[in-house]
Protein backbone atom coordinates (compact mmCIF):
# COMPACT_ATOMS: atom_id res chain seq x y z
CA UNK A 1 0.00 0.00 0.00
CA UNK A 2 1.55 3.42 -0.82
CA UNK A 3 0.96 6.43 0.64
CA UNK A 4 -2.71 7.94 0.17
CA UNK A 5 -2.87 10.51 -2.16
CA UNK A 6 -6.22 10.39 -3.88
CA UNK A 7 -9.28 10.35 -1.82
CA UNK A 8 -13.19 10.19 -2.48
CA UNK A 9 -16.10 11.82 -0.24
CA UNK A 10 -19.09 10.30 0.91
CA UNK A 11 -20.86 12.99 2.37
CA UNK A 12 -21.86 15.89 1.67
CA UNK A 13 -22.36 17.67 5.61
CA UNK A 14 -19.87 20.09 8.14
CA UNK A 15 -17.31 16.98 8.84
CA UNK A 16 -17.44 16.38 4.47
CA UNK A 17 -17.28 20.27 3.66
CA UNK A 18 -14.48 21.12 5.94
CA UNK A 19 -12.15 17.65 5.99
CA UNK A 20 -12.21 17.64 1.81
CA UNK A 21 -11.07 21.42 2.21
CA UNK A 22 -8.68 20.23 4.67
CA UNK A 23 -7.28 17.81 2.34
CA UNK A 24 -7.32 20.10 -0.54
CA UNK A 25 -5.07 22.30 0.71
CA UNK A 26 -2.75 19.78 1.99
CA UNK A 27 -2.40 19.00 -1.69
CA UNK A 28 -4.37 15.47 -1.95
CA UNK A 29 -6.15 14.83 -4.75
CA UNK A 30 -9.95 15.16 -3.33
CA UNK A 31 -11.66 12.72 -6.82
CA UNK A 32 -15.08 13.43 -6.11
CA UNK A 33 -18.32 13.72 -3.65
CA UNK A 34 -21.65 10.97 -3.48
CA UNK A 35 -24.27 11.91 -1.31
CA UNK A 36 -27.59 10.20 -1.38
CA UNK A 37 -29.19 13.66 -1.96
CA UNK A 38 -27.46 14.54 -5.32
CA UNK A 39 -27.91 18.12 -5.07
CA UNK A 40 -25.92 18.65 -1.86
CA UNK A 41 -22.80 16.43 -3.73
CA UNK A 42 -23.62 18.56 -6.43
CA UNK A 43 -22.65 21.58 -4.10
CA UNK A 44 -20.18 20.79 -2.10
CA UNK A 45 -18.38 19.12 -5.39
CA UNK A 46 -18.60 22.93 -6.88
CA UNK A 47 -17.38 24.23 -4.12
CA UNK A 48 -14.70 21.74 -3.74
CA UNK A 49 -13.64 22.41 -7.72
CA UNK A 50 -14.21 18.48 -8.18
CA UNK A 51 -16.46 15.72 -9.52
CA UNK A 52 -19.69 14.79 -7.89
CA UNK A 53 -21.26 11.04 -8.26
CA UNK A 54 -24.84 10.68 -9.11
CA UNK A 55 -24.74 6.87 -8.06
CA UNK A 56 -22.68 4.68 -5.95
CA UNK A 57 -21.74 2.87 -8.60
CA UNK A 58 -20.63 5.84 -10.31
CA UNK A 59 -17.70 6.43 -7.56
CA UNK A 60 -14.44 4.92 -8.83
CA UNK A 61 -12.93 1.71 -7.15
CA UNK A 62 -9.75 2.85 -6.80
CA UNK A 63 -9.41 5.60 -4.81
CA UNK A 64 -6.30 5.57 -1.94
CA UNK A 65 -9.29 6.24 0.50
CA UNK A 66 -13.30 6.58 1.12
CA UNK A 67 -14.07 9.03 3.57
CA UNK A 68 -17.21 8.04 5.48
CA UNK A 69 -18.58 11.57 6.58
CA UNK A 70 -22.43 10.72 7.31
CA UNK A 71 -25.02 9.97 9.70
CA UNK A 72 -24.18 6.92 11.96
CA UNK A 73 -27.91 5.65 10.63
CA UNK A 74 -26.20 6.33 7.20
CA UNK A 75 -23.23 4.75 7.75
CA UNK A 76 -25.20 1.28 8.72
CA UNK A 77 -26.91 1.67 4.79
CA UNK A 78 -23.58 3.03 2.89
CA UNK A 79 -20.70 0.58 4.14
CA UNK A 80 -22.00 -2.96 2.65
CA UNK A 81 -22.19 -0.84 -0.95
CA UNK A 82 -18.67 -0.08 -0.64
CA UNK A 83 -16.99 -3.58 0.57
CA UNK A 84 -15.45 -4.23 -3.30
CA UNK A 85 -13.83 -0.95 -2.97
CA UNK A 86 -9.91 -1.36 -2.85
CA UNK A 87 -9.20 1.76 -0.81
CA UNK A 88 -9.10 2.53 2.95
CA UNK A 89 -12.45 2.87 4.23
CA UNK A 90 -12.36 5.31 7.37
CA UNK A 91 -15.34 7.15 9.10
CA UNK A 92 -15.45 9.95 10.76
CA UNK A 93 -18.27 9.11 13.75
CA UNK A 94 -16.72 9.72 17.75
CA UNK A 95 -19.70 7.44 18.70
CA UNK A 96 -19.50 4.27 16.05
CA UNK A 97 -16.92 1.75 16.85
CA UNK A 98 -14.97 -0.50 13.84
CA UNK A 99 -17.28 -3.14 14.81
CA UNK A 100 -19.41 -1.27 12.03
CA UNK A 101 -17.39 -2.62 9.20
CA UNK A 102 -17.37 -6.51 8.58
CA UNK A 103 -14.62 -8.15 10.95
CA UNK A 104 -13.06 -9.98 7.52
CA UNK A 105 -11.89 -6.57 6.01
CA UNK A 106 -8.52 -5.53 6.72
CA UNK A 107 -8.67 -1.73 5.21
CA UNK A 108 -11.55 -0.41 7.47
CA UNK A 109 -10.41 2.72 10.12
CA UNK A 110 -11.63 5.41 11.83
CA UNK A 111 -10.43 9.00 11.13
CA UNK A 112 -12.24 10.76 13.82
CA UNK A 113 -11.44 15.36 14.13
CA UNK A 114 -12.28 16.10 17.30
CA UNK A 115 -14.09 19.69 16.32
CA UNK A 116 -17.26 21.56 15.96
CA UNK A 117 -18.01 22.06 12.17
CA UNK A 118 -20.28 24.86 11.28
CA UNK A 119 -19.73 25.42 7.34
CA UNK A 120 -19.87 29.44 7.95
CA UNK A 121 -17.19 29.13 10.32
CA UNK A 122 -13.59 29.35 9.12
CA UNK A 123 -11.16 26.80 10.90
CA UNK A 124 -7.55 26.62 11.19
CA UNK A 125 -7.31 22.36 10.63
CA UNK A 126 -3.48 22.33 11.59
CA UNK A 127 -5.71 22.81 15.57
CA UNK A 128 -7.96 20.17 14.83
CA UNK A 129 -6.43 16.53 16.73
CA UNK A 130 -7.35 13.65 14.49
CA UNK A 131 -8.26 10.40 16.59
CA UNK A 132 -7.38 7.20 14.27
CA UNK A 133 -7.56 3.61 14.86
CA UNK A 134 -7.52 0.60 12.13
CA UNK A 135 -6.98 -3.20 13.46
CA UNK A 136 -4.51 -3.21 10.53
CA UNK A 137 -0.79 -1.69 11.23
CA UNK A 138 -0.13 -0.56 7.56
CA UNK A 139 -3.41 1.34 7.48
CA UNK A 140 -3.10 2.79 10.72
CA UNK A 141 0.66 4.42 9.85
CA UNK A 142 -1.09 5.39 6.23
CA UNK A 143 -3.56 7.05 8.32
CA UNK A 144 -1.18 8.68 10.78
CA UNK A 145 0.66 10.43 7.75
CA UNK A 146 -2.91 11.65 5.90
CA UNK A 147 -3.36 13.01 9.59
CA UNK A 148 -0.09 14.50 9.75
CA UNK A 149 -0.35 16.40 6.34
CA UNK A 150 -3.64 18.07 7.56
CA UNK A 151 -2.81 18.61 11.26
CA UNK A 152 -0.43 18.75 14.11
CA UNK A 153 -2.24 16.57 16.38
CA UNK A 154 -3.22 12.62 15.31
CA UNK A 155 -3.15 10.23 18.35
CA UNK A 156 -3.77 6.09 18.28
CA UNK A 157 -7.22 5.63 20.44
CA UNK A 158 -9.23 2.48 20.47
CA UNK A 159 -13.48 2.54 20.43
CA UNK A 160 -14.12 3.10 23.66
CA UNK A 161 -11.45 6.04 24.53
CA UNK A 162 -13.17 7.48 21.45
CA UNK A 163 -16.62 7.00 22.37
CA UNK A 164 -15.94 8.73 26.14
CA UNK A 165 -13.73 11.59 24.27
CA UNK A 166 -17.22 12.10 22.37
CA UNK A 167 -19.39 11.97 25.65
CA UNK A 168 -16.76 14.63 27.05
CA UNK A 169 -17.42 16.76 24.04
CA UNK A 170 -21.09 16.90 24.40
CA UNK A 171 -20.79 18.18 27.63
CA UNK A 172 -17.90 20.37 27.02
CA UNK A 173 -18.81 21.71 23.83
CA UNK A 174 -22.77 21.39 22.84
CA UNK A 175 -23.74 22.25 26.36
CA UNK A 176 -21.74 24.81 26.96
CA UNK A 177 -23.24 26.20 23.15
CA UNK A 178 -26.48 25.71 25.10
CA UNK A 179 -25.30 27.50 28.57
CA UNK A 180 -24.75 30.55 25.99
CA UNK A 181 -28.38 30.24 24.08
CA UNK A 182 -29.49 30.75 27.97
CA UNK A 183 -27.54 33.60 28.27
CA UNK A 184 -28.22 35.15 25.08
CA UNK A 185 -32.12 34.91 26.30
CA UNK A 186 -31.54 36.30 29.27
CA UNK A 187 -29.47 39.39 28.47
CA UNK A 188 -31.46 40.11 25.23
CA UNK A 189 -34.73 40.60 27.63
CA UNK A 190 -32.90 43.29 29.24
CA UNK A 191 -31.82 44.69 26.14
CA UNK A 192 -28.43 43.86 26.93
CA UNK A 193 -25.80 43.17 23.92
CA UNK A 194 -24.79 39.88 24.45
CA UNK A 195 -21.17 40.93 22.84
CA UNK A 196 -20.68 41.89 26.30
CA UNK A 197 -20.15 38.75 27.38
CA UNK A 198 -17.31 37.37 24.78
CA UNK A 199 -14.34 38.03 26.13
CA UNK A 200 -15.97 36.67 29.32
CA UNK A 201 -16.29 33.31 27.32
CA UNK A 202 -13.00 33.66 25.86
CA UNK A 203 -11.23 33.65 29.00
CA UNK A 204 -13.20 30.80 30.75
CA UNK A 205 -11.92 28.95 28.05
CA UNK A 206 -8.12 30.27 28.31
CA UNK A 207 -8.20 30.01 31.71
CA UNK A 208 -7.70 26.39 30.67
CA UNK A 209 -4.02 26.89 29.93
CA UNK A 210 -3.24 27.40 33.11
CA UNK A 211 -5.77 25.62 35.43
CA UNK A 212 -7.41 22.65 35.56
CA UNK A 213 -11.86 22.64 35.11
CA UNK A 214 -11.81 22.40 39.00
CA UNK A 215 -8.85 25.04 39.82
CA UNK A 216 -10.96 27.48 37.21
CA UNK A 217 -14.60 27.06 38.85
CA UNK A 218 -15.44 30.47 40.26
CA UNK A 219 -19.44 32.03 40.75
CA UNK A 220 -21.53 32.21 43.31
CA UNK A 221 -21.97 27.84 43.91
CA UNK A 222 -18.26 27.31 44.26
CA UNK A 223 -18.19 29.65 46.75
CA UNK A 224 -21.02 28.89 48.79
CA UNK A 225 -22.69 32.46 48.21
CA UNK A 226 -26.36 31.48 49.24
CA UNK A 227 -27.80 35.14 49.16
CA UNK A 228 -26.69 35.13 44.70
CA UNK A 229 -27.89 32.16 44.18
CA UNK A 230 -31.08 32.90 46.13
CA UNK A 231 -31.61 35.79 43.85
CA UNK A 232 -30.78 34.33 40.88
CA UNK A 233 -33.26 31.66 41.35
CA UNK A 234 -35.80 34.27 42.25
CA UNK A 235 -34.69 35.81 38.95
CA UNK A 236 -35.86 32.59 36.57
CA UNK A 237 -38.98 32.74 38.05
CA UNK A 238 -40.83 32.89 34.27
CA UNK A 239 -37.98 30.08 33.18
CA UNK A 240 -38.74 27.01 34.75
CA UNK A 241 -36.24 25.09 33.41
CA UNK A 242 -33.46 27.09 33.73
CA UNK A 243 -34.21 27.92 37.37
CA UNK A 244 -34.14 23.42 37.32
CA UNK A 245 -30.97 23.72 35.84
CA UNK A 246 -29.75 26.56 38.11
CA UNK A 247 -30.25 24.56 40.98
CA UNK A 248 -29.37 21.22 40.17
CA UNK A 249 -25.46 22.79 38.97
CA UNK A 250 -24.96 24.92 41.36
CA UNK A 251 -25.53 22.10 43.61
CA UNK A 252 -23.14 19.82 41.86
CA UNK A 253 -20.80 22.70 41.54
CA UNK A 254 -20.97 23.21 45.77
CA UNK A 255 -21.03 19.49 46.74
CA UNK A 256 -17.94 19.28 44.16
CA UNK A 257 -19.50 15.75 43.91
CA UNK A 258 -18.03 14.82 40.51
CA UNK B 1 -14.61 67.00 41.65
CA UNK B 2 -11.41 66.01 39.60
CA UNK B 3 -10.02 63.11 37.74
CA UNK B 4 -9.70 60.44 39.80
CA UNK B 5 -5.99 59.71 40.32
CA UNK B 6 -5.33 58.20 43.94
CA UNK B 7 -7.50 54.86 44.85
CA UNK B 8 -7.87 52.83 48.15
CA UNK B 9 -8.59 48.84 47.49
CA UNK B 10 -10.82 47.46 49.72
CA UNK B 11 -10.49 43.92 49.98
CA UNK B 12 -8.17 41.24 48.92
CA UNK B 13 -9.34 38.15 46.51
CA UNK B 14 -9.15 38.28 42.97
CA UNK B 15 -11.01 41.42 42.39
CA UNK B 16 -8.98 43.47 44.05
CA UNK B 17 -5.89 41.95 42.75
CA UNK B 18 -6.38 42.27 39.14
CA UNK B 19 -8.00 45.61 39.30
CA UNK B 20 -5.32 46.90 41.62
CA UNK B 21 -2.66 45.38 39.43
CA UNK B 22 -5.23 46.94 36.31
CA UNK B 23 -4.81 50.43 38.06
CA UNK B 24 -0.86 50.65 38.33
CA UNK B 25 -0.59 49.61 34.98
CA UNK B 26 -2.53 52.28 33.78
CA UNK B 27 -0.12 54.65 35.54
CA UNK B 28 -2.96 55.33 38.61
CA UNK B 29 -1.56 55.75 42.37
CA UNK B 30 -2.81 52.98 44.70
CA UNK B 31 -3.16 54.37 48.22
CA UNK B 32 -2.90 50.95 50.05
CA UNK B 33 -5.23 48.03 50.47
CA UNK B 34 -7.87 47.10 53.67
CA UNK B 35 -8.78 43.53 54.11
CA UNK B 36 -10.57 42.05 57.26
CA UNK B 37 -8.03 40.07 57.52
CA UNK B 38 -5.07 41.88 57.88
CA UNK B 39 -2.49 39.05 56.55
CA UNK B 40 -4.21 38.91 53.29
CA UNK B 41 -4.25 42.95 53.50
CA UNK B 42 -0.89 42.92 53.67
CA UNK B 43 0.11 39.63 51.03
CA UNK B 44 -1.57 42.16 48.15
CA UNK B 45 -0.17 45.22 49.41
CA UNK B 46 3.35 43.60 48.66
CA UNK B 47 2.22 42.09 45.22
CA UNK B 48 0.87 45.81 44.44
CA UNK B 49 4.08 47.61 45.72
CA UNK B 50 1.81 49.70 48.11
CA UNK B 51 0.49 50.22 52.08
CA UNK B 52 -1.84 48.26 53.72
CA UNK B 53 -3.58 49.05 56.71
CA UNK B 54 -4.32 47.63 59.94
CA UNK B 55 -7.91 49.30 60.43
CA UNK B 56 -10.34 51.14 58.60
CA UNK B 57 -10.16 54.29 60.64
CA UNK B 58 -6.00 53.79 59.32
CA UNK B 59 -7.52 54.69 55.84
CA UNK B 60 -6.85 57.69 54.82
CA UNK B 61 -10.48 59.67 53.98
CA UNK B 62 -9.34 61.96 51.03
CA UNK B 63 -8.46 59.37 48.10
CA UNK B 64 -10.49 60.06 44.88
CA UNK B 65 -11.94 56.67 45.28
CA UNK B 66 -12.53 53.67 47.36
CA UNK B 67 -12.86 50.22 45.56
CA UNK B 68 -15.18 48.03 47.24
CA UNK B 69 -13.50 44.83 45.83
CA UNK B 70 -15.39 42.57 49.10
CA UNK B 71 -17.88 39.68 48.93
CA UNK B 72 -21.70 41.25 48.62
CA UNK B 73 -22.40 40.35 52.75
CA UNK B 74 -18.50 42.04 53.37
CA UNK B 75 -20.79 44.81 51.08
CA UNK B 76 -23.08 45.80 53.68
CA UNK B 77 -20.63 45.67 56.80
CA UNK B 78 -18.26 47.92 55.60
CA UNK B 79 -20.24 50.39 53.64
CA UNK B 80 -21.44 52.06 56.95
CA UNK B 81 -18.14 52.65 58.48
CA UNK B 82 -17.17 54.52 55.20
CA UNK B 83 -19.94 56.92 55.07
CA UNK B 84 -17.76 59.83 55.99
CA UNK B 85 -15.22 59.30 53.25
CA UNK B 86 -14.78 62.44 50.53
CA UNK B 87 -13.69 60.27 47.67
CA UNK B 88 -16.19 57.83 45.29
CA UNK B 89 -17.49 54.62 46.75
CA UNK B 90 -17.62 52.21 44.17
CA UNK B 91 -18.80 48.57 44.99
CA UNK B 92 -17.48 45.89 41.89
CA UNK B 93 -20.39 43.27 42.72
CA UNK B 94 -22.87 41.69 39.86
CA UNK B 95 -25.78 41.15 41.79
CA UNK B 96 -25.81 43.91 44.27
CA UNK B 97 -27.58 47.34 43.43
CA UNK B 98 -26.94 51.23 44.08
CA UNK B 99 -29.54 50.78 46.74
CA UNK B 100 -26.92 49.45 49.12
CA UNK B 101 -25.71 52.85 49.82
CA UNK B 102 -27.80 55.21 51.63
CA UNK B 103 -29.70 57.52 49.38
CA UNK B 104 -28.34 60.82 50.85
CA UNK B 105 -25.21 59.96 49.42
CA UNK B 106 -23.93 61.58 46.21
CA UNK B 107 -20.18 59.81 45.99
CA UNK B 108 -21.17 56.06 45.56
CA UNK B 109 -21.35 54.32 42.14
CA UNK B 110 -20.67 50.64 40.59
CA UNK B 111 -17.27 49.65 38.80
CA UNK B 112 -18.19 45.59 37.47
CA UNK B 113 -15.80 43.93 35.69
CA UNK B 114 -17.29 41.56 33.64
CA UNK B 115 -14.95 38.96 33.67
CA UNK B 116 -13.84 35.53 36.13
CA UNK B 117 -10.63 36.16 37.91
CA UNK B 118 -8.09 33.69 38.72
CA UNK B 119 -4.82 35.33 40.43
CA UNK B 120 -2.75 32.60 38.79
CA UNK B 121 -3.84 33.54 35.74
CA UNK B 122 -2.92 36.70 33.73
CA UNK B 123 -5.27 38.78 31.68
CA UNK B 124 -5.64 41.45 29.45
CA UNK B 125 -7.39 44.40 31.02
CA UNK B 126 -8.03 46.11 27.74
CA UNK B 127 -10.80 43.23 26.59
CA UNK B 128 -12.52 43.49 30.12
CA UNK B 129 -16.00 44.94 30.02
CA UNK B 130 -16.33 47.66 32.87
CA UNK B 131 -20.32 47.89 33.50
CA UNK B 132 -20.83 51.57 35.95
CA UNK B 133 -23.45 53.07 37.44
CA UNK B 134 -24.12 56.25 39.85
CA UNK B 135 -26.97 58.05 40.49
CA UNK B 136 -24.79 61.72 39.77
CA UNK B 137 -23.92 62.42 36.62
CA UNK B 138 -20.42 63.59 37.20
CA UNK B 139 -19.42 60.38 39.08
CA UNK B 140 -20.53 58.69 36.30
CA UNK B 141 -18.19 60.53 34.38
CA UNK B 142 -15.32 60.66 36.39
CA UNK B 143 -15.98 56.16 35.84
CA UNK B 144 -15.94 56.46 32.53
CA UNK B 145 -12.57 57.78 32.45
CA UNK B 146 -11.22 55.54 35.22
CA UNK B 147 -12.49 52.75 33.08
CA UNK B 148 -11.38 54.34 30.24
CA UNK B 149 -7.79 54.25 31.62
CA UNK B 150 -7.88 50.62 31.63
CA UNK B 151 -10.33 49.21 29.57
CA UNK B 152 -11.40 49.66 25.68
CA UNK B 153 -15.39 48.87 27.00
CA UNK B 154 -16.93 51.02 29.11
CA UNK B 155 -20.28 50.95 29.59
CA UNK B 156 -23.16 52.48 31.41
CA UNK B 157 -25.98 49.98 32.65
CA UNK B 158 -28.64 50.19 35.44
CA UNK B 159 -28.49 47.19 38.51
CA UNK B 160 -31.78 45.47 37.04
CA UNK B 161 -28.93 45.35 33.34
CA UNK B 162 -26.36 44.38 35.62
CA UNK B 163 -28.10 42.16 37.48
CA UNK B 164 -29.12 40.04 34.67
CA UNK B 165 -25.53 40.32 33.14
CA UNK B 166 -24.15 38.63 35.86
CA UNK B 167 -26.91 35.40 36.24
CA UNK B 168 -26.24 34.91 32.23
CA UNK B 169 -22.33 34.81 32.92
CA UNK B 170 -23.34 32.58 35.63
CA UNK B 171 -24.65 30.41 32.88
CA UNK B 172 -22.23 31.25 30.47
CA UNK B 173 -19.16 31.13 32.39
CA UNK B 174 -19.75 28.86 35.46
CA UNK B 175 -21.48 26.45 34.57
CA UNK B 176 -19.74 26.07 31.27
CA UNK B 177 -16.62 25.18 33.70
CA UNK B 178 -18.34 22.75 35.29
CA UNK B 179 -19.53 21.39 31.70
CA UNK B 180 -15.44 21.41 31.15
CA UNK B 181 -15.20 19.47 34.88
CA UNK B 182 -17.63 16.87 33.65
CA UNK B 183 -15.79 16.44 30.76
CA UNK B 184 -12.68 16.26 32.66
CA UNK B 185 -14.36 13.45 35.29
CA UNK B 186 -15.24 11.15 31.80
CA UNK B 187 -11.94 11.20 30.35
CA UNK B 188 -9.56 10.72 32.62
CA UNK B 189 -11.36 7.36 32.91
CA UNK B 190 -10.49 6.13 29.85
CA UNK B 191 -6.77 7.34 30.20
CA UNK B 192 -6.80 10.39 27.30
CA UNK B 193 -5.72 13.74 28.15
CA UNK B 194 -7.66 16.68 28.79
CA UNK B 195 -5.65 18.73 26.38
CA UNK B 196 -6.77 16.56 23.28
CA UNK B 197 -10.39 18.78 23.87
CA UNK B 198 -8.61 22.10 23.94
CA UNK B 199 -8.77 22.98 20.35
CA UNK B 200 -12.84 22.12 20.23
CA UNK B 201 -13.77 24.22 23.57
CA UNK B 202 -11.90 27.74 21.96
CA UNK B 203 -13.28 27.01 19.04
CA UNK B 204 -16.77 26.31 20.33
CA UNK B 205 -16.18 29.61 21.45
CA UNK B 206 -14.78 30.98 18.73
CA UNK B 207 -17.85 30.31 16.29
CA UNK B 208 -19.46 32.86 18.42
CA UNK B 209 -17.78 35.70 16.15
CA UNK B 210 -19.61 34.65 13.59
CA UNK B 211 -22.79 32.66 14.72
CA UNK B 212 -25.25 33.40 17.28
CA UNK B 213 -25.63 30.56 20.22
CA UNK B 214 -28.56 29.12 18.62
CA UNK B 215 -26.85 28.67 15.23
CA UNK B 216 -23.32 27.40 17.14
CA UNK B 217 -25.52 24.68 18.40
CA UNK B 218 -23.73 21.05 16.99
CA UNK B 219 -24.24 17.74 18.30
CA UNK B 220 -26.95 14.50 18.77
CA UNK B 221 -29.30 16.43 20.19
CA UNK B 222 -29.62 19.20 18.05
CA UNK B 223 -29.66 17.08 14.92
CA UNK B 224 -31.99 14.49 16.89
CA UNK B 225 -29.95 11.44 16.34
CA UNK B 226 -31.78 9.67 18.98
CA UNK B 227 -29.17 6.57 18.75
CA UNK B 228 -26.42 7.96 20.08
CA UNK B 229 -28.36 9.98 22.51
CA UNK B 230 -29.31 6.80 23.75
CA UNK B 231 -25.73 5.56 23.56
CA UNK B 232 -24.02 8.35 26.27
CA UNK B 233 -27.31 7.57 28.35
CA UNK B 234 -26.02 3.76 28.71
CA UNK B 235 -22.01 5.08 29.35
CA UNK B 236 -23.51 7.57 31.87
CA UNK B 237 -24.96 4.68 34.32
CA UNK B 238 -22.20 5.06 36.91
CA UNK B 239 -23.05 9.03 36.99
CA UNK B 240 -26.59 9.65 37.68
CA UNK B 241 -26.10 12.91 37.87
CA UNK B 242 -24.18 13.40 34.56
CA UNK B 243 -27.07 11.59 32.88
CA UNK B 244 -29.83 13.63 34.17
CA UNK B 245 -28.34 16.57 33.00
CA UNK B 246 -27.75 15.12 29.88
CA UNK B 247 -31.16 14.33 29.59
CA UNK B 248 -32.74 17.41 31.02
CA UNK B 249 -30.22 19.73 28.61
CA UNK B 250 -30.48 17.25 25.36
CA UNK B 251 -34.32 17.56 25.74
CA UNK B 252 -34.06 21.60 25.61
CA UNK B 253 -31.65 21.71 22.60
CA UNK B 254 -34.02 19.32 21.06
CA UNK B 255 -37.40 21.16 21.76
CA UNK B 256 -35.41 24.69 21.31
CA UNK B 257 -37.61 26.00 23.82
CA UNK B 258 -35.81 28.84 25.03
Amino acid sequence: MSAIQTIVIIGSGNVAFHLGKAFKQAGLDVWGIYSRTYANAKILAQQLDTKSYVTIDAIPKDADAYLLAVSDSALVQVIPQLLQFEGILMHTSGSVGLDIYPTHLKNTAVFYPLQTFSKAKELDYLQIPILIESKDSIVLYELQNLGNKISNTVRRINSEQRKKIHLAAVFASNFSTYMYQIADVLVKEDDIDFNLLKPLLKETVAKLDKLSPMEAQTGPAVRNDEKTMQKHMAMLENHAVYKNLYQMISDQIKNKKN
